[in-house]
């Protein structure tokens, strides 16, 4: 078969298994992660030998030591991916919630069912655990997952894969609703993304590039962030001890991660009171500062901040800063050069926090509080399985919900249509 | 300016105006649908002359009565299109509802807040109602909106547009939130679909070929339905005046429509009882009935179906009927030949209804109702901007909240990540 070939038919397969998927009670999906939990543990030894196999080829390649790392699995990180099923388990089943069941004026009861999309395909990169995640959290919405992982990992996403699927058997459930494209030239993605009859979304885990990629090249819909430009806006009546605390987390916690801090604006009142101190502190913290005319005079030992760095996304100790005149101009910046992924009001006026909730339509708006809660698990979602800065479907941290979609149900008595 | 040119000023000028209409309240938004409707009626002598120019247009170039008749505006369509405002005028306002608030562990208080998509591009064809339905629809839910019409309108699509403008202008709500593409060359529908920083979501409105050209030439979300084939299954309990009521009902009350029925499926247990005097009635209405080979044991008068009619969307008075072995036959059929769309099961039996219910993934799934049911006024959204057999976004008939998103709300009092 060529690969065209191969991939339909393993997209074919993992369709018509979607169907016996949607049908499982949470039960037996529970049971089923539940024991993948375990097999994976009791596989260790086969999944740190295959692993072995992926790091000498990455090593002989010339892969970087972070690259090697983020591929390296060991019996810790194995027990990390048994728990994260075990977490997935835990987690309440979306599929089957009735919601809006109402009677229409003739008698018919009109509800929304939630049921599974169908068929998920996962396009990621190097980290094998994703494979682990991404089929957990798609089986348990009852969705068929097709999984396509990067060559770097090739025989440890196999031996995962291999290992869930024999749990699979075991339960008498459909194998070909967990599908691993097994080799990994660029054409099998190319074909996997126009199977649009046979998948219906496709979610890239991974760097710029690849999400790109996909997009450009996918017939399905895709569910995609590029990157995170976040705020924080210092209002007139900000508690400064509060607004130094949040930005410190929001910027050094984990600098190159999507939901950390980018850029500062501070309402012109407080700038002189502000910015000195604030600077010195972050300044300890080896935190480069970028600021506009008027930030520098306040703080003249940061770098002017150019037209670049308010669309930047540094994902390092660097913080663009801007004083503005008022609340307006903050939201009228924030809609320029945002991203759409999280803002934050820092403020103890009642009427700015409601306001800025209300018109800043960011995946996650919040007031007084660290742009790294915006995370599925931070947020109460459980285990997330991507987040979105595109508004259709989904906007925001994903979790098993957003795997799911919602059809109408009628129970009628006889009715037709006059 | 070339056309690309100006269909991107355009498209930057309704993503502009889409911050202003995201924030007017519901009381605004109501006084201009109902402002809007007042105008349209005063201006009928415009828009009937206006009219009359695409009329004679059409005319000279061939189009049949049928479609002029769809051009065709006269004082009571116009009252019409003004009702239909009104009528969205009275729908309940989608945005800024705030759902699922709880407190996580830390203390933040976490929700989601419904807001509006943005830009909504709609691409529709000949009928110049579309013009004001939808611009309505958009606008209740607080987005901007860009119009395509087709060449056949243009005159009565610009004149309609031009009067529900100078409601916005009077009341200093930006006249670009609702914008109409003023000119009929593809190419300005082809460099709007490419605008994809710009525009959130394209609805095409129209025919299955003005569909797929738009679904082939977007870079923006598309929200779908090629067609209708729509399933109906007598079980062997089923009240046989019932089931051919609805029968009637679902393919002869309306039959062009895409939730028209186009496939019966009966139990072979009711087969011999059931098919002679049905076949009867429906052929007494003039309707077509093909049948597979045992179906037409009962009713030797019905023509042989092939295989191309099962897949078959007629639209016309034409049914294709089969036996089937058992309900597990009939959801076999349904997930091979339908098109997710509306299926009925008539019966009595208690857990058969349940599980057609949970079983059958169509947009709408319905238990002793005619499939004409599955419509946004019948099922209690009101008015409906399309309808969509895609799972992403929206599965069915689309209302207001279909034209919305959520985002994530946090208030917080501090808090930050550990």
């Amino acid at each position: 078969m060529t690969i065209a070939e191969q991939v339909a038919t393993i997209a074919k397969n993992a369709r018509q298994a979607s169907i016996a998927l949607a049908r499982l009670s949470t039960t037996v999906k529970n049971e089923m992660l539940l024991k993948m939990a375990e097999a994976l543990e009791a596989g260790s030894a086969t999944l740190i030998a295959d692993n072995a196999k992926d790091l000498a080829a990455g090593k002989e390649k010339g892969l970087s030591d972070a690259m090697l790392d983020r591929l390296m699995l060991d019996t810790k990180r194995i027990k990390g991916m048994a728990d994260a099923l075990r977490e997935v388990a835990g987690l309440p089943d979306p599929v089957g919630e009735v919601t809006k069941m109402s009677k229409r004026p003739n008698g018919i009861m009109v509800g929304k069912m939630r049921i599974p999309l169908g068929v998920i395909g996962i396009v990621y990169e190097s980290r094998p655990n994703v494979t682990a995640d991404a089929a957990a959290l798609c089986l348990k919405s009852g969705n068929a997952v097709v999984l396509r992982g990067g060559s770097e990992a090739i025989h440890s996403n196999r031996a995962i894969a291999a290992i869930l699927q024999g749990v699979m058997k075991e339960l008498n459930i459909p194998e070909a609703a967990l599908s691993l494209i097994p080799f990994t030239e660029r054409e099998g993605v190319l074909e996997m993304l126009k199977q649009e009859e046979l998948i219906d979304l496709i979610i890239p885990r991974g760097g710029e590039s690849l999400i790109r990629f996909v997009v450009e090249n996918s017939r399905i819909p895709v569910i995609k962030h590029y990157k995170g430009v976040c705020h924080l806006f210092v209002d007139a009546t900000a508690d400064f001890e509060m607004a130094t605390r949040i930005i410190i987390n929001a910027k050094t916690q984990r600098p190159g991660v999507c939901n950390a801090l980018e850029t500062l604006l501070i309402h012109k009142d407080v700038a002189a009171a502000f910015i000195p101190a604030f600077a010195k502190t972050l300044g300890d913290l080896q935190v480069e500062l970028r600021g506009d005319e008027e930030f520098r005079k306040y703080a003249p030992q940061a770098k002017v901040a150019t037209e670049e760095d308010w669309a930047a996304e540094y994902l390092e100790l660097i913080l663009a800063c801007k004083v503005v005149d008022d609340m307006d101009a903050a939201i009228d910046h924030i809609n320029q050069y945002g991203s759409l992924h999280s803002e934050v009001i820092v403020t103890s006026n009642y009427a700015n926090a409601q306001r800025f909730i209300r018109e800043v339509n960011s995946s996650c708006v919040l007031v007084n509080a660290s742009t790294r809660f915006n995370d599925g698990g931070q947020l109460g979602l459980g285990a997330e399985i991507g987040i979105s800065t595109t508004k259709l479907h989904s906007f925001g941290p994903m979790g098993l919900e957003d795997l799911t979609t919602t059809k109408f149900i009628v129970y009628g008595d006889g009715q037709v249509r006059s």
